[in-house]
């Protein structure tokens, strides 16, 4: 469930004004930019941006990487993005970085419905005027393009039929690789880019049957390979992405000087989602509130957002 | 343009009622089943479906099934289904063979639009309750599963910018694979499953330039190797679509014994598209009509409905 808190009556106009009057002038009244985009939901940020639009010539968006700074700059103009657009932003970002993990874009290929992956691919042709699948290619390389390149393409089955006696077969398959050490061929890499999640699903729960330990702890620990850090990713992400989403914003916290990237873009992209649950979780695995961690970790405009998309009062 | 004539005055009820008449009692009135079927739009098709199942409480496709026989009734059968829908079915069908080729899977995926693509993987879905991706994976291998997971699971850009500094380079790498018979080279695959297709054609402008002979007839001729025949057929959908189906249609006119599965699937997939076009230049390259061809080559019901489908008074 989401955590925002949108009020029951919302007039679009009204806030486009209020946005408005928030960047005129000397200074910025970010309170007011909070109060009022940390509250409405993508449909009515994408209205609200259409009417400031109208009513003033100009873009919404540029207007406020004009008055805005640092990471509080960063989590609106995520955060008023519609999801698909935001989503290209993301994976565009990713795929810049100098490593070769890019467990961002493997995020987004595993955790997003097959309709919202392909809504990401037709956004990343309109921003980017290349396809997705190109700039993969090109920033990505050996078994770990595969494997990418695979997750990103995939258009996955939705629906409930699944296949035992495949995924009895596959977990075979899967824990015979594991042991031989050859993960990266390409049989483990079909299973991942072809199942659907609900099969891969039932794979995991036969395995973990069968060999007594779950494909996550039988997985090299703490390797220096790229492929198998790509595959574990892909793996928890599928395994379970609430848990592997508490998981990004807990280590985002600990470690020393917060990643505050991490933590922009979990709040951002699930705080219309399944926040709630990810809180929950957070708490049951931490016996912290998120929202305290939050608070504690992070300061100034940038804390208050995340805490309004935390659906904290501020 | 297409090539059925579709009446002004269209009443999809008056027509469930007439195939209902000509499918009702002893006997078929395939006349009656081909005057109307033949001479109405994908839109009006799915509509007439709709309301034969309302008047009788009765799936349309398969009474028709039940009624024909031969290849009359697989015309009627693909033309009859939504063209996402019957892509599938073509798709299913020629992945079923035993071939190590899939030249049908290369026509599907590389001659529709990027939207009309991910419509058939949808509809692959719906009808199958597995992927696509799922079912090329089982039913390929080797290095030409690489090129057709990734020409099926392609969304290409379709925006009009190109690159031609990219397309130089591309041109050169093609030219040096060509050269050094390491056609299966993953920059090959690369370049054919993500460029757009004006990329791609500009690619094939710049390859001629260069070499002085075009990329087509560059490529080892007649070869017997799978990947180099799937990958000559890539190279034509992408280099002249409407070029590549007047020779589908021309080889399985001119060949002992027509080839009938593809000549109906190349006048039932094209009659809505660019069937006109085809048409012209199957009369420029032949210097005979195409359903002068076609009325020499077929008989019965399955000539009126494919002359139907090419425009003709039967």
């Amino acid at each position: 469930m989401a955590t925002i808190a949108v009020p029951n009556q919302v007039s679009v106009v009204a806030d486009a004004e209020a946005l408005y009057k928030a960047c005129k002038g000397w200074g910025t009244d970010e309170k007011a930019i909070i109060d009022v985009l940390g509250r409405r939901n993508a449909a009515q940020r994408r209205q609200i941006r259409f009417a400031y639009q109208e009513l003033y010539k100009e873009d919404l968006v540029r207007r406020l990487e004009r008055e805005l700074t640092g990471d509080f700059e960063k989590a609106v103009y995520r955060w008023i993005l519609d999801p698909a657009d935001r989503d290209a932003v993301l994976a565009h970002v990713e795929l810049r970085k100098s490593s070769d993990e890019h467990p961002v874009l493997v995020e987004i290929s595993c955790t997003r419905s097959s309709e919202e992956l392909l809504s990401i691919r037709r956004a990343y042709h309109a921003r980017y005027k290349r396809s997705l699948e190109e700039d993969v290619y090109d920033n990505t390389k050996g078994d770990t393009r595969k494997l990418l390149i695979g997750l990103v393409s995939a258009i996955r089955y939705e629906g409930q039929k699944i296949n035992k006696r495949q995924a009895k077969y596959e977990a075979k398959q899967l824990h015979e690789a594991i042991k031989d050490k050859k993960l990266n061929n390409d049989e483990v890499i079909r299973i991942f880019t072809t199942r659907s999640k609900l099969q891969l699903q039932l794979t995991f729960n036969l395995y973990r049957e069968e060999q007594g330990t779950s494909i996550t702890k039988n997985l090299p620990n703490k390797s220096k390979n790229e492929f198998i850090e790509t595959l574990r990713i892909t793996v928890r992400c599928f395994k379970d992405p609430k848990k592997y989403f508490e998981k990004v914003l807990r280590n985002s916290i600990q470690r020393l000087g917060t990643d505050e990237d991490a933590l922009t873009r979990v709040i951002v992209t699930r705080a219309e989602k399944d926040l709630k649950e990810i809180k929950e979780l957070y708490y049951k695995r931490n016996s912290v509130r998120l929202d305290e961690a939050v608070d504690k970790d992070t300061r100034g405009d940038y804390k208050d957002m995340l805490l309004t998309l935390l659906g904290n009062e501020v």
